[in-house]
């Protein structure tokens, strides 16, 4: 179970070639990308209508994709232009096509009602396009439901103990009870340390000595599982925790966004910006390999967790008082979930 | 689904050795086969009754098998003839044997209704047998149900995209709808092609320069799944179309029988004589090495269909003009099927 | 199907060790192992009843253990007893907790009933601590149900068949229908062979030429599936059926206890104790590498058995003449899980 009416990423912007096919699982059913000749992106089931040979076996011609069993050609809106046999083509065999938008770097696709499906609903996402703003684009797949990641991301008291030795670094995160507000949008979720230990993983990069004053405020959109981050750490006492950044400050913000790939599979799409202007190239390859030390830290947790919870279908978690973030997401969300069914049923 | 009341092919004769036991698995389930002291092969369910064990790691013993866990013998009817415990072995305690038949270079089982068994029915498949006509039998697996290749051998359209560097060599295939005939026995699809290019695989081992007149006929049988394909080559206004074979032309017989495996798994038993007085050998080889790579290439298509359409088990293909023959032939084998599943009811 | 209110064997003690935590799957069940700091086992479901993350991935912490997501301490009853966020961890988060005994050089667990646990009724097996008896610890999985193991177990006419090269050595096996004794806690099967020759193995180790008279003495325990078997070897015609050992003979114990892995996989645990005072450890080895071979003679016929029965899911064994010991422990082990069934119900 996931939501459907929502504009979910598909794809960083480059991982669609200007020629040939890209093929990507979203919402348990694979899809193919192609660029038209103005560089517009189709998606696609990955299925010709005829005898259902995948398209991903296909050939992008020009605006088309045409499939090399029998030959039919499809256009970006999935009818079919060409039949090797007739001048006229079968009107009735048409490929199924899921309204596509490129925007803020990434391939955004609804894979639900189409009649519904605004491109305005799209969020905006400006610090992808942002200059000043250094980052390298992740994507990575965890098998486990969407769910459970969305869960992760939102109670960072997992820090003490899943990055004890990279990110974590005390067991402040688990003993604070982070701050939450409830918007029409998700939940802001907000913690703020003074005085704490720099994380293993930050003492490596940073440009101070000493103890930190650290915050995390997560904002949780429920549309497309996204998580809008804002964090850092600067030397403490020198203001950051009300906003003022001392040049040796470091000042993050991450998009991160989860797309179902299955019932028990989720693409993760992550990145984790800076702006510092010196040294940014090194400096966002440094961050950038130790992401991927923690985000394999998450990775292992999660597809545990997946794997007991499929041995026990009919067991329910039991609830603790840190899940007031987590409970609240869940909560949102389940509305949302119930609206759009009894849509469905209209 | 498929037919059961029907001689299926098992394997090639030669597969069968005078002393051990071979084991395939045909319509589902595992059968094991041996020889008897004559030459006469048995076919039999792949199970001991008592505890099962699989017979095929049992030992063959003259005109028997031997169970190897505890030792109980069952000759070719699939009697128990030998208890090491007792003098007299247990009378209920039976093989389930096959009606088995060797003949034209195949072996043929009979896995349905065994008191329709009538060897009679097997056809006759001469060519097999005609020393004048020269071939290598192969065998391969394609992991389709048998009604995706069925449906590939009776529509060469898909020579002109699945086989366009091999055996196709241009949209011809594609642009012609074939001469569609029906038969007691099934259908007859007739491709005849004047002066088109040549395939780029004949071209390697042609007699002949310039153009071609082409013709495939398939004649295809309900029973068995079998196609018989009378094709062929020559220079162009020789007069090959109407049945004049100047010494360069190409003139081929193929024996094309698939037996289903499994639901979703295929036995392919295919071979392609041809007559060459000169160079036989090299030539047969040269022809063989080549059809590895077109049926590779069949393999691809038909494997991902199938997969494809595990993945939409509600979904209906759609249909186009050039699936005339395809349509003819399942609706003729829908009638068998449905007339056998009437006479299982009786 | 299987026995649930009875103390399994879930490892030898040696496996569980001082420091770190232990994991084996039992009963469909992975459960974890670690020993408090007096050296007491606790056994525990593998799962945080918060967000069921596997315990296995936790930490070992003297007499509790922590998971390692969230941080929660459990102790050796499954209570919470920290929790990182609160000075009062929650009570109604428990860990589930299975009884389990060290005994014997095996870890014991009672995985049914918890209230029926009673450790009085974990059977006595002297001769695993008696010094003068020397054997390896031996664990294997078979990829079969229980029950298979039990019936191969019970009837060694099949060391005629598939052991023929290692302890068989003659089909005196298959001929003979043993002596069957029926008690309260199982079944006595008696097998004595007199004058016969020596098996292929035995003969490697042996301390006599000649013939040989033998003798196997398997009690069955329908509780924990546990056999007792006492057998051996002697120079023929010295007594040792008689229960008059001479210097020669070969006397040997063995406990072979069996525990649902799954319902398609079983632990074996297997020991096979001589006497010898002279080279002791020699001997131990030699015929602990002996059995590693006929062991896996016995893992090839069973996991081949549960294969084709799961392809037969509907048909019925055939009964023969020598199933008379495994016929009637099944009868005695399916009484007893109807009354396990009953007194569930209540």
């Amino acid at each position: 179970m996931f939501l459907k009416n929502v504009w979910y990423i598909a794809a960083w912007s480059e991982e669609v070639p200007v020629t040939g096919i890209f093929k990507r699982k979203l919402l348990g059913e694979d899809v193919v990308f192609f660029r038209q000749t103005d560089g517009n992106i189709v998606g696609m089931a990955d299925y010709c209508p005829h005898r259902y040979l995948p398209l991903s076996l296909g050939r992008h011609e020009g605006d088309n994709i045409r499939c090399m069993y029998h030959g039919l050609v499809f256009d970006g809106k999935g009818k079919c232009v060409e039949a090797p046999f007739s001048d006229t083509p079968p009107k009735k065999v048409c490929a199924k096509v899921y309204p596509t938008v490129e925007q803020d770097r990434f391939v955004w696709i609804w894979m639900g009602d189409d009649s519904k499906a605004d491109p305005d609903l799209i969020p905006s996402l400006k610090v992808m396009n942002d200059k000043s703003w250094h980052y390298i684009p992740r994507h990575l797949v965890y098998k486990c439901h969407v769910q459970l990641l969305m869960d992760n991301l939102l109670d960072a008291s997992h820090l003490a103990f899943v990055h004890a030795s990279t990110i974590g670094g005390g067991d402040y995160h688990a003993k604070q009870i982070p701050e939450l507000e409830t918007f029409d949008w998700g939940v802001r979720v907000t913690k703020k340390f003074e005085n704490v230990p720099l994380p293993p993983f930050v003492k490596k990069v940073a440009r101070f000595e000493g103890n930190t004053d650290r915050w995390q405020i997560f904002d949780w959109h429920i549309d497309g599982y996204q998580l809008i981050l804002n964090s850092g750490q600067a030397p403490t006492g020198t203001g950051a925790l009300e906003g003022n950044y001392v040049d040796e400050a470091f000042h993050f913000h991450s998009v991160q966004t989860l797309t179902p790939e299955s019932e028990n599979s989720t693409h993760y799409f992550f990145m984790f910006a800076h702006s510092f202007t010196d040294e940014q190239d090194r400096i966002a390859k440094e961050i950038d390999a130790q992401f991927a030390i923690v985000l394999e830290e998450d990775k292992v947790i999660l597809e545990a967790q997946q794997a007991k919870l499929e041995e026990y279908p009919n067991h329910k978690m039991a609830g603790i008082k840190s899940d007031l973030a987590v409970s609240k997401a869940r909560m949102l969300l389940e509305e949302r979930m119930q609206k759009e069914a009894g849509e469905n049923e209209d």
